[in-house]
């Protein structure tokens, strides 16, 4: 396995101190900076997820920033959900596509007031295109990454950890929304909110020097809670059916192949660049799409899209694929061909280390 | 040291059979893709580099190709540099700003057609931005990542290795220029260019498919050579002053503080975005500026920005470093305020490991 080579290129994050203290054992590259991907092993870090609390590191969830009198108009340029109903103190997940319809990121948008909004982005450079957006239709905008860097605390004890750090305020937050509460004299945005099914918190932290400091506060305060540090877990994301941007999908997909259709409203998304090319799919739906696939047998490592076969036709590919230890199989995430995505349909999945059985699943684990 | 994960987001490339078989050592992702950063040792990559030639997997190098009536236009749009004498068969080196003069990537542009180019990109999705002005400005233009995956051939015996295959007319190639020659039965554009100061060429290997049976076409033919893969070699593009996106410059910086005003005619460049903002400081100059800097002492690597500190003021920062074997001390790239950018200033950096006695060079090393 080859290490991975430090430059300042790939950004260190506030907390990368206390990720190495924690002994990460491996990393990603996300939005040019590092991203842990497990501590213990990938098989601890997902049974100490789903049991107790964990803290991560996600500042590689850049944020950007759109401020000014055209934000909220220029927000809805960039996604075919309806955005007018969205309030201050609301987080919505929003697909975002180019002028195909096709998916430039899949962020999560902070509305901290009618006219600021945080974009918290999967791995893509966003900004450039939403620069180039507000440019073209000379938008009174700013556009830009501030220095704020999420940290997720999730897991069944989430709740009880936030509120010794936040006080028991932090309990009331619902799915989806935010607050500000004090750290150290700063008010911090914390939503209820994150990339795991075990339940948690995102605080976007603003401002690097408040990293480490907050970081050591929560493990302090998490002594007897077995609060650990965590990274987002491939298991059990893909148990959770969490999709990821590069791997499960890309600029070649519609949000409604992604199974993102629920999200949208293309209809009356007036404004979205993309809306006129996603009409008609919004309408009769993709030709392909995402689906929860199990796979039987000792696999290699996911590194690159595997076909999937109905006898010598290709129907669909696996993108994220981990042995389940919960569910006694290996679980995967697949876009099929409408003619071979009904549950229950038996298919091959070619590998680099040649052809297992896959099978179409009607919904994710969990 | 940490492993890097694989998945399919950090993209493989047509190579990377070639260069796992060759024993790489280390990765980075640049692009979202895979970067081998060392096969034997960085001294001993290093060494050979110098003496024979290496194949180098640089896929990464994506292209954003921009084609259709309004390609010359939109490619104005993007640089400072004036392209009005740009033919087909010429590569030229172009800074891309943002409509704040802002660095967005440093790529090189290689005409094939009056209608046709390839940006051949550094690290950032600058296809986001190209795309956004494209449709801002209702240009007629396709802009697209082709299946286009760059080889590098280079060191002082390139020559020798590619005229093996491609015959002698390789030789001919004038720096900065291309060809189209035959491998396999498909053209594919070759130029004499690459990431290295020991000469060579770069293969646009257009068609993953190509990929293995050219990599291993030029290891057959480089036998008696002492062919071997490689990779930008750290220590050498610092002795050679080349810059690195996102490590010696970022969206922070114009062109002219990274040294590229000589590839800047911001008055005769006219439709470029950044045209207006770059103006005052074309003329004027900037206020801080890339420069050489050695530094003595056992150095940590340095894998974010150092400071340089006069006394208790910080001038200027340090973003690449290496300790050289043919110069005997460590070599760096820093960015320094122009009351401390003279030749043979003596400065201090600090690093994570503490501080370190560091000089202004009038010009890079090799």
């Amino acid at each position: 396995m080859a290490v991975i080579a430090p430059s300042r290129r790939v950004r260190r994050t506030p907390f990368s101190d206390g990720v190495a203290a924690a002994g990460v054992k491996g990393y990603t590259v996300y939005n040019h900076m590092l991203l842990p991907t497990v501590f213990r092993s990938v098989e601890e870090d997902y049974r100490h997820l789903k049991e107790a609390v964990q803290v991560w590191d996600v500042a590689v969830e850049r944020q950007v920033e759109v401020r000014g009198p055209d934000a909220g108009r220029l927000m809805q340029m960039l996604t075919p959900r309806d955005l007018r109903g969205m309030l201050p103190g609301q987080c919505y997940y929003v697909p975002m596509v180019d002028e195909t319809g096709g998916m430039l990121n899949d962020p999560v948008a902070v509305k901290l007031a009618e006219d600021r909004y945080w974009i918290s982005i999967a791995d893509s450079d966003l900004l450039m295109w939403v620069k180039g957006i507000a440019y073209g239709f000379r938008l009174d905008v700013l556009v830009d990454e501030p220095d704020v860097s999420p940290l997720a605390i999730q897991g069944p004890k989430a709740d009880d950890l936030m509120a010794r750090v936040f006080g028991d305020a932090v309990r009331d937050l619902r799915f989806f929304r935010f607050g500000w509460f004090d750290f150290d004299g700063t008010q911090l945005v914390i939503a209820r909110s994150g990339y795991s099914k075990q339940g948690g918190f995102e605080i976007y932290v603003e401002g690097g020097h408040l990293g480490m400091p907050l970081w050591n506060a929560l493990f302090e305060a998490g002594k007897d809670l077995d609060v650990y540090a965590g990274c987002p877990n491939l298991i059990e994301r893909i148990e959770g059916g969490l999709l990821s941007y590069g791997n499960d999908m890309t600029r070649s997909n519609t949000p409604h192949e992604c199974g993102l259709g629920r999200f949208c409203s293309t209809q009356t998304a007036i404004g979205c660049v993309g809306r006129d090319a996603l009409l008609r799919v919004s309408q009769e739906g993709p030709v392909r799409q995402i689906r929860a696939i199990s796979i039987t047998g000792d696999l290699p490592t996911c590194d690159r899209a595997w076909p999937l076969m109905a006898g010598k036709t290709k129907v669909g590919q696996v993108t994220s694929c981990a042995r389940s230890p919960d569910f006694g199989t290996n679980v995967a995430i697949g876009m099929v061909r409408m003619t071979h995505w009904d549950a229950g349909t038996a298919l091959k999945v070619e590998t680099q280390d040649g052809t297992f059985d896959a099978e179409v699943h009607e919904e994710f684990w969990i």
